[in-house]
């Protein structure tokens, strides 16, 4: 039935699969898409929105590789905000709440439209070798599937086993089946797996709240968009609301805790500690009498509503009973319970940065079978999984981003050299030099590497260069430009900073704390210039950025640099940290488990010392 | 958790529990829908169109009464055709091709925004029974819902098994769970159960297809659509294409049939006659080289297709086989394979004419798991168990459908009288009397009682009073009217019809073999009674119809009101057929097990005989 070899093997068709079937087939893998339901890609399992603090980061530098995330979003979204807009651009993260109908859909199409990918539905069970390589899938019709790599993203799938209150069944997602065989396969293979926990609220009717008692969420007046190619802007949004939980609200909940699977011991696997569950932050802070909780639409036209900050798989009754005691929930009704789901993963020291896997050769492995949470890490990883899959089969080189260049680059690096114990989620405190990661230059720090892959198109190459290019001549303007006291001084009085006696460059002035490009573009000399050039509000942003933070991005540039010089002390591929008998004990374990590729990277592994890393660079010639 | 007692619980989503939530929430009924996935609120399980021969009065039916299924189609449709045109009006079928994304978006909002209707999502797994009466429902989570009745509509689900050469696995639909306990309650209750069996087939890529092998079929040229609300017309449409399968996909189909389920005795059940699989298709005529296949398109913008025509459950390497064999199909990719699926029903002789069980007060069951196959006969029976439903808790008299006024009549008289052992579908030739139930007057038909049901509002009453007012007085004009030889003679002599030699009346001529209204407008004094009275096409339909038609129409309403006398004879609720020794063993069986409610219906029995009739008329005093 399926005659030829594919070049890429999907499994699954979440946020990790479609990407990674993007990407591979983009790049001119013919790809297969293997799903257990081709009416379920592109679903969003939890909430109904993508980005955030440093997941905004994620998605719009998964955009500017010429991954579809962000295209999605936009033409899915129905509110967008920049949150921490008041602090330092580092933290400017982009999110947009989804309608989640339509960003499946529009991801459905959007892969049908992509040359080079098939699709096809059914469950795979198992993995198709000789030696150590995978060669295709099997799936649960005895169907052999062929091809030259495999991506595995089985998100909970794998052995899902959902828990609310003391009932327990067997499921991927609520209402969906759970997919067997691969688990036990791999570990016969000698891959360690264990068991994550995650969960997700109830969902309720919107026509039971009473929104009057609670604080409208208006999207941005200005609202951006994630992806740096020409999507919409969204004209219309729709509101989120804010309420909170009350000591009553806590002590009807912790009633149930009896009867709770995460306090009773029958869930044993570790949740995600960032996205507890109301009765996990409960516990957690006994002190805190209230929690927020944000009320999310479904979507445009829906009245289904996603409560976030109340995920929970307490007994149904108790999730019901607290819930009509929260603010405007007095006559809620539920359109289905909050539930927790248990599922295999496999620890991620067991890849290579590429996401291949160490012990099966062309086998990968992205999202939450890695350990990790988020629809964003999840795409992310699909993302290079497929990028990777691709260059492999075509012999080329791995392609693989350093901790300076992209959050990706520090998500991955984590997850192969610390490994993780409980779901991951990305942080802008993950990364060592956030100032560099930010969201509005994801493109320019990516883009011309995703166009050499021949992923990122023409197009795209060219709006990140134009952009560049104007936005760098508009500094050189300010540094090689002089203005007048008389000019400047009405500026710098306004913002309470010290007047100018002569002319001096505009860049040294617009350096000064608290003047900003809409200050400086009151000056006539200015405006002439971004009106002459055509300048649009990216080209002021990123110019902004730039000179208002141009010394701690020199700063961190010089740090990522030294880092990178220990990146390229690159370790043999089977060097014997057990002959190396002054290494720790501790560390020629870490060592030759992990197989770290550079110095750098060894460095990272929790247990290996300073002096564990001068004994390798001693022996390595250094 | 659910405090309120329901006036009704729907269990199930598809059209047949989509149509009772409506029904029984807009006359007033406090209404939950239940179903084990919310996001497959009016799946397209199978084809994707609605309507057909008898089918498409349905849907017009359903629609006349208030119902929801020809609204929807409409705003989904990519296609439409008035099938039969070429032949009489009772001959006369709406068709239409639907965006199956689309339609179940659109279902999933109408339901939202209908007042009183609630949602939840998970497996029903029993009723809660007090005597002999249902008083609600059971969920999986062990959660009770009360309910003053209780509408099954559960499809394929009921203890589902799906086929596919000689695998078969547990599924209400191809990546779906099956739905268990209810049939095995229901059986412990004193219902009898069977099995049957349906099928689809594969869905392949169509962007794999070769179209220019191909026969377009377009939609009509003048689009009409389904409901006589102001729904939108199509502007735009999307082709299907016609292809044949030949000997050799015969030879290659045949090579599988020793692993068919069909044929090794693996399916027991009964599949649907007029609906066979190509390998049924293929023994059962073995004459015929070749049969048709529809490919039709599953949306406005995906590629899967539909390959209406070779449903089969064949092993899944022969389909694929066979499938490249056809005309067009050289390099066909699938999405899925196709199968069969056995599932449970219940002989609907156990019912009563409102859909009510004999056995369980306030339990009613609607489509599949009545013994039906197909969209509009499920949605039609839910409607009417809806209504009936919300009638009963409400102390109101039951409504039912004549077999004169309506398919929806004829089917469920038809179900409860005779049963079925095969999956039942609608068929023109069911009806006695088909020149009355004409697409084209379900309005006229059924909205007056649509509307005095509370079920039909006020716009739809009007429209329909209007167009027959119009219609009438058109009638009426040509009644009145009469044309001079020199005006009427051009028209009788293009259509070969005798010339008059004296003015006659245009009722008259009009009447005439092959004279239409089309000739009609061309007579001034006809177009200026158009133009002043502002007539729409609709009314001139009509008009025609009732004209050219009147002889046939009022023939077969005096043998209707012939049956509506016997129809007018009741036997008591609890009437004693043993008791009448008079009456054929046979008769006295059959009579006791199905209690016919009127002698008409009595009379439909198979194995009563006229003379059975006549020793019932005689003991009920006749």
């Amino acid at each position: 039935m399926f005659g030829e070899i594919y070049d890429v093997i999907v499994v699954g068709g979440g946020h990790a699969g479609a990407e990674a079937t993007a990407a591979a087939a983009n790049m001119g893998s013919k790809t297969l898409l293997v799903t257990m339901n081709l009416q379920t890609i592109g679903q969003m399992s939890c909430n109904p929105a993508m980005g955030g603090i440093a997941k905004g980061q994620i998605v719009r530098e998964i955009d500017a590789l010429g991954g579809y995330s962000g295209i999605i979003t936009d033409k899915s979204a129905i509110q967008f905000k920049m949150l921490n807009k008041s602090k330092g651009p580092a933290m400017w993260s982009p999110r947009a709440q989804s309608d989640r109908m339509r960003f499946a859909e529009e991801w459905r199409l959007a892969l049908e439209r992509t040359p080079n990918v098939d699709f096809y539905q059914e469950m795979v069970t198992g993995l198709l070798l000789e030696k150590n390589k995978v060669v295709g899938v099997k799936t649960s019709l005895g169907i052999e599937i062929r091809g030259k790599s495999v991506i595995l993203t089985n998100g909970t799938f794998l052995n899902g086993l959902i828990h609310i209150g003391e009932k327990q069944f067997g499921g991927g997602r609520a209402g969906e089946k759970a997919a067997t065989g691969i688990t036990e396969q791999l570990v016969d293979l000698g891959f360690d797996s264990g068991r994550m926990k995650t969960g997700t609220p109830p969902r309720v009717d919107g026509r039971s709240l009473d929104y009057s008692k609670m604080i409208p969420q208006p999207g941005d007046d200005k609202p951006e968009k994630f992806s740096y190619l020409n999507t919409p802007v969204l004209k219309k949004q729709r509101d989120c609301h804010m309420t909170h939980t009350s000591a009553l609200v806590h002590d009807l909940l912790r009633e149930g805790f009896d009867r709770s699977p995460m306090f009773n011991g029958r869930i044993k696997s570790i949740g995600p500690r960032y996205c507890p569950s109301i009765e996990d932050k409960i516990n957690r802070f006994a002190d805190k009498e209230s929690h927020q909780m944000f009320i999310e639409p479904e979507g445009w036209d829906t009245v289904e509503i996603y409560v976030n900050g109340f995920s929970t798989s307490l007994p149904e009754d108790v999730q019901f009973k607290a819930l009509r005691s929260v603010k405007g929930f007095e006559n809620v009704k539920f359109f289905r319970p909050g539930y927790a789901i248990e599922y295999d993963y496999f620890p991620p020291t067991q890849l290579k940065h590429t996401l291949e896997t160490k012990l099966i050769e062309n086998l990968y492995f992205a999202g939450q079978i890695n350990g990790t949470t988020g629809y964003e890490e999840a795409a992310s990883q699909g993302l290079m999984a497929g990028i990777n899959a691709h260059l492999k089969i075509n012999e080329k080189d791995t392609f693989t981003l350093q901790r300076d260049e992209a959050y990706i680059g520090v998500l991955i690096d984590d997850l192969i050299t610390k490994g993780t114990e409980e779901p991951y989620r990305m942080f802008t405190s993950r990364a060592e030099y956030r100032t560099l990661l930010r969201q509005d230059n994801a493109d320019l720090r990516l883009t011309p590497k995703g166009y050499e892959l021949g992923l990122a198109k023409e197009d795209r190459l060219k709006r990140m260069e134009e952009k560049l290019e104007k936005s760098e001549a508009f500094v050189s303007f300010f540094k090689n430009t002089s203005v007048l006291p008389e000019q400047m001084n009405p500026i710098l009085e306004e913002v309470q900073s010290a007047p100018i006696k002569q002319s001096d460059k505009m860049f040294k002035l617009f350096s000064r704390p608290k003047v900003t490009m809409q200050h400086m573009l009151t000056l006539e000399s200015v405006s002439e210039f971004v009106s002459s050039n055509n300048l649009d509000n990216e080209v002021l942003e990123q110019a902004e950025i730039q000179v208002k933070y141009s010394g701690y991005i020199e700063k961190e540039k010089v740090n990522a640099d030294k880092l990178n010089r220990l990146e390229s002390v690159k370790i043999p591929d089977n060097f014997d940290y057990k002959k190396l008998k002054s290494l720790s004990f501790e560390a020629r374990e870490k060592l030759s488990a992990i197989k770290p590729v550079t110095i750098s990277q060894a460095s990272r592994i929790s247990g290996v010392t300073p002096s564990d890393i001068s004994v390798l660079l001693v022996y390595l010639g250094r």
